[in-house]
C-alpha cells in the first residue's frame, strides 16, 4: 500500500523516515516525488496546496498530522473519502499546558512583574484569587474539556461555549447565540478554541469585545486565542486593546502565518505571541496516533477521530 | 478580651478595621498603642520585633497574620503558649498558583518566547511534553500536597521529598538525607516549598545544585523557591547559574527581603523574581481564618493550625 506524505514547513525527511520505520510493509514516497498516482491508497499532510490530493484516483483516507482540518475542507476539490485528525492526549495535555500558563500569567500580571523587576522595582499588588476570574472557554471539544478541567482543578471560575449544548462539570454550559451572549457578558478572560470554519471566520471581532466586562476581577478582559487565526480580526484586536476593551491578549494564531513583520502585534507592551506552537505535538505522538487509526481502517474497524464535514472538524 | 495586633509593613488601620468587625465584643489594639500590658490575652501579628510579644503577661494564644511562623519562633523570649498560622485554602490556592504557572513557564521557555517576540523573531523550538518533565517538591505540607496535585493534574512526572515519609497518590514519595539524594539525582524542576527551620537553614546552596541532573528533558535543572529566602543561598544560584548547574530559577523569596538593590539576580536572563507575593492571602481571607480559629479556641475546642515548635512549621 503507497502513502503520499507531504508535511509543509516541518523537516519532511524526519517524517519519512518516522512513518517508514513504524509502517514496514507501505511504501510512503514525498507527494511531490509520487510518479505513479494511481498508487496512492493513503495521504498523511500537513498543508498541502489546495488540488494536490485530487491527483490521487485510489485514495481512501486522508490524514491530518495535526488537530486542524480548515486547510483541507478549503479545498474544493477535495476527495471525497474520509478526513481524519490528530486528537492524540499528547497534543491535548499542550494545549492545556498552554492555555493555564496563559491564564495564569495574565492573572498573575507576569508581564508587570517582568517589568518591576527590569527596572530593579520591589513593589506588589493585590492580584485576586482564581475564584473571582471567570474563564469563557469558545469550543468545548476535547481540546476545550481538557483545559476546563485543568482551570477548574486551578480554582477558576470556569464558563464553556459551545455549538450544541453540553453538560459538563464544574462549570458552566452555553449555546447558541443567546447562550454566547450570556457567556461573553460575564467573561474576564475569553479562550478560543474553536475551529476554523464559515461560522467561527471572523468571531473574535470588535463587536464581541465590546461584549465583554470591563469591570471584572482583572480590571478589564483578555482574550487568548490558541485555535485558528482566521477565526479573529488583528486590526480589531490593536484596536480593542488601544481603546481598553481589551487589558491584554496571548495569541498563538494568527490570520497569516508567520505574522507580518509590519504587524502592530508584536511589540505591543501587553501582547504575548508564540509562534502556533501551543499544542505542537511531538513528531513521535503524532506518527503514533496516525498509524493507530491507519490500522484501525486496515483492520476494517472504525477510526477514533474521523471528520464531519457538516461541522467542519 | 483585649487583642494586640501588629502587621510589619501592611496597612493596620485596614487590618484593624477588619478584625473589629469580625470581632466586636473584642477590644483590638495596635501593638506599639496598648497601654495596659496585663490586659492582652491575644496577639495577631505579622514580623514584630523579638521580645515584643513577651511584654503581655497574660497573653493566651500567638496567631501569625501569614503561614510562616519563623519570625516568632527565632525570638528566644516568645512566650510558651499556642502559635496558630493561617493555612487557609486562598493562601493554599495562590501558592499553587504560583508554582504551577512558574513550571510551565520554565517548562514552555516562555522568556525565550518573549525575547523572540521582541526581536520580531517567529521562531519555534520542539518543547518537552510535560510527562518527561521530573518535578522535585520539597516540602509536603498542606502547600507542598496542593501543588503537587495540581502538578500531576499538568501530566508532570511529580516527586516530593518531606523530613517524615509519606505516602501520597499519583506521586513518588522520599524522605530523610538518602531520600533526598535520590530524589535530587532525577529532578528537572527543583520546588522549594520548606519552612525556615535550622534544618532547611542555606540547605538551597552549591552542593545541593551539584546533585541536579544536567542531562534532563530541559536540558539542565530550574530551581523554584517560593518557601522562605533563608533556606537559599544566594550567591550560590548565581554561580550556579554562571557555571550551568542551573539554567534557570524564579524566586519568590530571598535571603533578606526587600531584595538589595545590588544583587545581580535582578539582572540575570533566566531569573524570575517576585516580591514574596506568592501567596499573597488577601487580608479578608486572612482575617476571616483568623478569626474562625480564635472561635475554635473560645469554645473550647482545638484550633486546625497550631504550630509544632520543635518542627518549626
Amino acid at each position: 500500500m503507497s502513502i503520499a506524505l507531504y508535511t509543509k514547513g516541518w523537516d519532511q525527511a524526519l517524517w519519512l523516515s518516522h512513518f517508514q520505520t513504524l509502517l514496514p510493509n507501505h511504501t510512503i514516497t514525498a507527494m511531490e516525488a509520487v510518479e505513479t498516482f494511481e498508487d496512492i491508497r493513503y495521504a498523511m499532510v500537513w498543508k498541502p496546496e489546495p488540488g494536490a490530493l485530487a491527483r490521487f484516483p485510489n485514495l481512501e483516507v486522508i490524514f491530518s498530522l495535526g488537530a486542524g482540518v480548515d486547510f483541507l475542507l478549503n479545498d474544493p476539490s477535495l476527495p471525497n473519502v474520509p478526513v481524519v485528525r490528530v486528537v492524540d492526549p499528547d497534543l491535548t495535555n499542550r494545549m492545556s499546558e498552554y492555555v493555564v500558563l496563559h491564564c495564569l500569567l495574565h492573572h498573575r500580571r507576569t508581564l508587570s512583574y517582568l517589568r518591576y523587576q527590569q527596572a530593579g522595582l520591589w513593589m506588589d499588588r493585590e492580584d485576586p484569587a482564581a475564584k473571582d476570574i471567570r474563564l469563557g472557554i469558545l469550543g468545548l471539544g476535547v481540546l476545550g474539556q481538557d483545559a476546563a478541567y485543568k482551570l477548574s482543578i486551578m480554582g477558576y471560575d470556569v464558563m464553556g461555549w459551545s455549538r450544541s449544548q453540553k453538560d459538563l462539570q464544574n462549570m458552566r454550559c452555553f449555546s447558541g447565540e443567546a447562550g454566547l451572549d450570556a457567556m461573553l457578558s460575564q467573561t474576564d478572560i475569553l479562550v478560543s478554541l474553536l475551529p476554523h470554519t464559515q461560522e467561527t471566520h471572523a468571531m473574535l471581532n470588535l463587536d464581541l469585545f465590546k461584549k465583554l466586562p470591563r469591570d471584572g476581577a482583572l480590571g478589564g478582559p483578555v482574550l487568548i486565542n490558541a485555535g485558528r487565526g482566521k477565526v479573529q480580526v488583528e486590526r480589531d484586536i490593536m484596536k480593542a486593546l488601544d481603546d481598553g476593551l481589551l487589558i491584554g491578549a496571548s495569541l498563538d494564531v494568527f490570520e497569516d502565518e508567520p505574522l507580518h513583520d509590519s504587524s502592530p502585534l508584536w511589540s505591543h507592551p501587553n501582547v504575548i505571541l508564540t509562534p502556533h506552537n501551543a499544542a505542537a505535538s511531538s513528531a513521535k505522538a503524532i506518527t503514533d496516533y496516525v498509524v493507530r487509526q491507519l490500522s484501525l481502517y486496515e483492520a476494517g474497524q472504525a477510526m477514533d477521530s474521523v471528520v464531519n464535514r457538516n461541522a467542519g472538524y
